[in-house]
């Protein structure tokens, strides 16, 4: 099941794909969806990111080739390496990036994204998978000069605009093996499996909810592949995973 | 106006501390509060942290003494070391700390918290208190090694309980010139002016507004002073910001 966040004169409401059109999604993440009346095509209306999430973990560094692609020196991870990025930062699809410092590198950084479900503490790995209620794909933005001169990375990575999710959530989805992609402007620049990934879905779930408690709605970024690289104002970029969908993002200058 | 959130049958519910009693607060952090009727006697209420935050934003090695208590090689800021803290690791007064790792130093640190009444997004120096609800108390608990062990802090700050939060919220405070302490066990560890942060409270507003987009009932940390120590089973931790009150936390092992 697809579903989607979108502007209505009322305010944003919740919706599920069916073929060609929206349907009113009635429910919520914590307890799930089931389809309603029909709203519009899915060509007119207006997607907005598919949830506001109540916190948003990311996973630095979990795709080998990605860990010195950057820096020749870094060491693979031997644990996750957790950070956050700030709910403030999130836009939906079609919505612009808005680069805030034009004179550094600022670069995309496609991921596949997981939308809890449940309220999860010490979860085990093999029953991490029932506490997700569906993915997204996300676009982990970072200003690299910012993100670096600090040591903590939530300034680069945190400016409003920097956190594209969507286009929707996927809830029917095997994350082990999903292809995440990234286009600049239409040419292919990031391009890799999850089975890549150093740290697994299920893994990951398991290593934060034993640090933290994850409630619905709360989103884990699971780090990007090689291939990253700068975006400027008039770019294109999209991030593909599949069996989810494609998120674009126009670039602008703040 | 000290402002409590507290236990009640039908779930938290927001009071106004008047003398001895609590009476009902109406309204919200981001429309502000009026007071109702009488609820209680105040040492008849269950004193919960004082809010849920949005997002807590926290501020690293504002105080210059702290900079280089734990590494003296670490220089002092040029601008603020900027991470966030999980809002899944507030506890209230009264709750305990959990240490997750008893191996580890886990540490107090004493902090004025700045609580976000108005959406605020690049705000000058100079408006920056205008955008203030109130202040209250926290203590960052740092695990040491879980901190320094990625580079990233947040793994090493976000277990859950470690950012203690209260007891209230005082709406009417200067932050310029208010005393930040700790007590472990009732003996004085920290003890510092906040006229000596690096960053002052409408230095760190404007600055973080210029990164990421403030909404009411986010909060800032705005750093520890000087002091921080371990903390294990069995102790008592007391933060204490003049103007505002003491939040005390019992410490017990996960």
């Amino acid at each position: 099941m697809k579903i989607i966040r979108y502007e209505s004169p009322i305010g944003p409401q919740m919706g599920i794909i069916q073929g060609d059109q929206v349907v009113r999604a009635e429910g919520s993440i914590a307890d799930g969806f089931t389809p309603g009346e029909v709203i519009a095509p899915l060509a007119d209306v207006d997607l907005l990111a598919p949830l506001e999430p109540g916190k948003i973990v990311a996973i630095g560094l979990n795709y080998d080739e990605h860990v010195t692609e950057l820096d020749a020196t870094r060491k693979r991870p031997e644990f996750p390496v957790m950070f956050m990025k700030p709910p403030s930062a999130v836009i939906g699809p079609n919505a612009p990036i808005r680069i805030a410092n034009p004179d550094n590198d600022t670069h995309y950084e496609a991921e596949l994204c997981i939308v809890i479900g449940k309220t999860a503490t010490d979860v085990a790995e093999t029953d991490a998978l029932d506490y997700v209620f569906g993915y997204t794909c996300g676009n982990d933005v970072s200003d690299r000069k910012v993100q670096y001169a600090s040591g903590q990375w939530i300034q680069g990575k945190g400016y409003d605009s920097y956190c594209p999710l969507g286009p929707w959530i996927e809830t029917d989805l095997n994350p082990g093996d999903v292809q995440v992609q990234s286009r600049l402007n239409g040419e292919a620049r990031q391009s890799e499996s999850t089975t890549m990934l150093i740290f697994s879905v299920p893994f990951l779930i398991s290593y934060i909810t034993k640090v933290m408690t994850l409630n619905p709605g709360d989103v884990i970024m699971t780090g990007t592949p090689k291939g990253v690289g700068p975006m400027k104002a008039g770019d294109v970029i999209e991030v593909e995973v599949s069996g989810i969908g494609t998120l674009r993002n126009p670039v602008v200058n703040r």
